[in-house]
């Protein structure tokens, strides 16, 4: 299977703008806390109250750097790519230097970065923009071995647990590859599948794309997306799911939710094993050995004793590993993988 | 919510082409068949060995016959819009008829095609390309009645039996719409969404767009699409479970498929009570009320002794009525449904 996917050159120059909060500059701290040996430096625009604490790098000094790609580390309000954004983007691009993001509204759709990227010879990389070329899914059994991130909902710490898991793996010597399904995933790996935005006949396609046949030993840890229980994008967590073929699944949890996001008061959280059912039933269309590896819980909600006690609840109850991928890190459903994933 | 869907303008004009057989002509009978009234008449060019019984009508003709849309009814190798179909169809937009085809290439990337619409002030209606404006899925309970044709498989007859229930409804004076989601059943229905054609992210809100809130004694008749079994299509089947918010299903099967379409000798096809308990799981997400409700089976490959015996035995085995629905019709299973649907 030919490779279709997005791909970013290395080192990268993390562009913040002037956000006014480090919140807006989420996707510049995720890239920067997960893959800080590819970051050379930070572009802030006046006024800007982020810092990711790199090397402050201006056009010349970016260039002068060898910076492969300059990467739009923020979300703007409404998507939109400020004016003001656009001349330090369009000068570097104008050197050659790729510019990505993943705005609402694309660099394709700025005439002046255009211009300057055909100049220099750059790529404009929108990366919720899916490559060309994807296929309808097979399902065909591919080597190699795979675990997927699943969830109760939507942003419950699936990009984290599995980011979180490649570097468990990757620290013991373990083959393994993260696979991005979400823009700030692709722009952390600098390559992915923004699996969301596929035409809905070819997710399952692309998700195959995005973990192609391997090495008996190496593991694909996938990146979830949505939840198979969410009714706004259950289509694209079981295209993701079937695509994926796991080997095994990570729960993922947010201790402190009730409900599922954007749909307060009308849809609660199902219980974990009615969650996990399903994802499992339908898993094993795909892959008849799929099994169930253990809970990734965020308990950012809970002090220290309640999240010893939630944690010690759920592996009473489950048998499995359950941990906090922050507070305690990803060593057990390691372990727990690697003895039980042939 | 405002309705965004694809909708056609009776009369209709069949443009049969010049296809060598009957069964490249399998658009235009199912339009001929479901709609005859909507139908003024055919197309076709030298050669044609296809026949849908309708008045032969030329460009002149369907003119004066006030023509809304010319409709291309054939399917054609690897999905092109040969030259020589350009001519009659440009000389029918600029007249003012709308054009709608679902050919793989675009009736937009015909220049002299869009040149001639402009012209006439007529549309071309691509019904592979999904309306504009759609929104995320949120959920939230419509009134109204749904029942949604459900699938052990693609090309199983869900389209077939969803017309043949609408027809059942409306000959008993039901309130009832039928709500097409492939380019077929649009084209016979005039209107509906190219579920499978929308981005990931969209499949439930397409699905929510294309039933929307209605009369509490009105039923909507959804064609399925794919099956959540399926390892190819089953995202697109379960955001349109989930938007369609059906208060029962009807689970099409084809009792001569052993495996999965497309995908023979690798993945067979499931057990019918398998494959309904995965609809039902996920169909009371946005549903709790869900029912099951018949089964609707083609049993072209089976003689009339086999046929009656076959549907017996699942009759008994589920307790439900279980028909074909072209040999027997849905009769049963309409009073199933207005029996058990409140």
């Amino acid at each position: 299977m030919t490779m279709k996917k997005i791909e970013l050159r290395a080192p990268y120059l993390l562009f913040i703008a002037d956000v006014g909060d480090q919140g807006h500059a989420k996707t510049g701290h995720g890239i920067a806390f997960w893959r800080p040996q590819l970051c050379a430096g930070q572009m802030r625009l006046p006024g800007c109250r982020a810092d990711l604490g790199l090397p402050e790098l201006d056009v010349a000094a970016a260039i002068a750097a060898g910076v492969g790609t300059v990467i739009i580390g923020v979300a703007s309000t409404g998507g939109i790519l400020p004016d003001t954004w656009v001349p330090p983007l369009a000068a570097l691009a104008r050197a050659g230097v790729d510019v990505a993001g993943g705005t609402h509204v694309k660099l394709a759709d700025k005439p002046v970065l255009v211009a300057a990227a055909r100049e220099g010879g750059a790529r404009l990389i929108d990366v919720r923009v899916p490559p060309q070329g994807i296929q309808v899914g097979r399902g065909n059994k591919r080597s190699g071995k795979r675990v997927l991130m699943v969830g109760t909902d939507c942003a419950v710490g699936k990009k984290y647990s599995a980011l979180a898991l490649h570097r468990e793996f990757v620290q013991r010597g373990i083959k393994a590859d993260f696979r991005a399904t979400g823009q700030t995933g692709i722009m952390i790996a600098g390559e992915g599948m923004p699996i969301d935005a596929v035409v809905a006949d070819f997710i399952s396609g692309a998700a195959e794309a995005l973990s192609p046949d391997n090495d008996n030993d190496h593991w694909d840890v996938i990146e979830g997306q949505g939840s198979l229980l969410h009714p706004s994008y259950a289509g694209v967590s079981l295209g993701l799911l079937h695509g994926s073929q796991p080997d095994a699944v990570v729960l993922c949890h947010d201790a402190g939710r009730d409900d599922l996001l954007g749909l307060e008061g009308i849809f609660p959280i199902p219980p974990l094993d009615e969650a996990i059912d399903i994802v499992l039933t339908s898993a094993r269309v795909t892959n008849p050995a799929c099994i169930w590896a253990g809970i990734s819980v965020n308990t950012a909600s809970l002090d220290e004793q309640q999240r010893r006690d939630y944690l010690a609840d759920l592996a009473g109850k489950y048998g499995l590993p359950c941990v906090d991928p922050v507070a305690i890190g990803m060593t057990d459903i390691a372990d727990y993988l690697l003895e039980h994933v042939q």
